[in-house]
């Protein structure tokens, strides 16, 4: 079960249509998914489950198993104000330490409205990750523009489709 | 007027004491400063001020104002996970877009209980403010092992307090 | 005197081009500059004018010496292998350290073939010259798809001219 | 056969006793390693083995092949100027694209005189391997005071040596 962390919590959010589209794509290849919407957070999360309060919040305990759990991550993430959501890093710092990462794997996947695709968010990340002894694939898709690819606002276009297709092969054997 | 950003919402945080001392220091020079503590932000802000429902949290929007006006920050960046805060970042993201750092200046301090000072922290910090098209000062002071370095649990040893004093010198003419 | 640094020794480069473009725009706006070309660099001076031997090349201590003399810098910066040229660092490595960058300023421009506009080269760059206590403009222009921006191989268009020309005048105030 | 860089040209560099200790770590793991030091590359090889003259150097292409054929790396990485050494990226950017290091394996491993061991220079190289499509091991040791950390100048303490076979162990399954 490869968990689909959708990184940001913003109502109606492209990163959601391209969470979907990654699990049809992990689909086709005969793997099951599960995808994670941060918008579904508990709206005081930050302060009712992080901290003293880590483990508190039953509803964001919910969150923490099914991250614990996983082998296997794809985070689609959108560049906000020249890096990842800070909604996505508040989430990561609610996880349990070091179980939830370590010795794990990940791949990553970054959009833009912009031209530079979240190319430094997902340098960002990669950090983050390293520093919790997750291993990332070095093959991360940066989706500039994304709003020109998407057709009729939710299908996306044959080269954004590949680097995605690609990407998922690899992570299986990653 | 000075704005110190304490970059957690943590209680009785390290990074709360350590505001304090640099605002005494900046006192010592003659400039007037103001803290923010994270840990009064609204607790439902990352729902309730961001999107499409930024500017209508009146609770947010009093920090929004106060960041807006000010020409220049401190940043007392704790590192969490091997960055900065996830709440600092979606703080951030909260704001008033372009012009609450559009050409404005910004010193970094990092804080680690382990050896890395936040170094990559306030390597991503600076990468997002100079997105924002905020000038960082050069010299940003990794404070690590901060519990051993603070006596008392209060006072700063005379290291530490000497690069925030030399920063702090430098600040006022960046 | 502002020093622009044309960050390859690759002969006929488009960093040249560009770096002759940015003195024309510090002329017109009343700035002397002086262009720094890697391709002039000693031959052999990874081995000859670095550690043990720093000093002692003599016509590497010409570059070190125009180095250390200035004020402020323009580093052109292509994007090679997903950051900078190893040759701009090697440069870097063979200046007298600290006083060659120590409270002194930089612009950077990036630029790229591809999508990235050398985006993380800049970012990298910006980490080495804070930590050699070099305050670093917050702007810096990443011209992706150089080439298509270049007519007749040599004028640049009317964007990246516009987004250099806004730099320099910042750097003429930080 | 594991390709062990000892990421700089200095003469007698502690990288290359580090380099001399991992190949002993490996060994002992049943491991072949080769060393590799950039201190034997030809001395003039950033002008005569890049750009145009890719492939023209004979002494330089003898160091191409065997990158290019080997499977997984080990980078030494010193911190100079608050990254990784300048000839080190040179060396990377004499390399052949995209087959050097495509869906190939890194484990890199900093050194530092001072308290950051090589930390952003770790980040940055992974970001450049991460380019070149290699996959990077989570865990990498970050060896700072290395100077008081080595025993008779050529014996490195229980500490660090516990580190690098943890970490070569971690490369042997990745």
């Amino acid at each position: 079960m490869i968990q689909i962390i959708c990184g940001t919590n913003r109502n109606d959010s492209i990163s959601k249509k391209i969470s979907i589209i990654y699990q049809q794509i992990l689909n086709e290849l005969g793997l099951k998914s599960n995808i994670i919407d941060l918008s579904e957070l508990p709206d005081d999360f930050v302060f009712s489950a992080l901290y003293d309060n880590a483990g508190k919040n039953q509803d964001f305990n919910v969150f923490r198993e099914v991250m614990v759990e996983a082998e296997k991550f794809v985070f689609i993430v959108p560049e906000y104000n020249g890096s990842f959501p800070g909604v996505l890093k508040t989430f990561i710092d609610g996880l349990i330490f070091p179980d939830t990462f370590k010795n794990k794997k990940a791949a990553l996947v970054g959009l833009s409205s912009g031209i530079q695709g979240a190319g430094l968010a997902l340098s960002h990340l990669t950090d983050i990750f390293n520093y919790c002894n997750m291993h990332v694939l070095a093959q991360k898709p940066k989706l500039m523009h994304i709003e020109k690819n998407m057709n009729n606002g939710s299908e996306l276009g044959d080269l954004y489709t590949g680097l995605l297709k690609e990407q998922a092969e690899l992570l299986v054997e990653f």
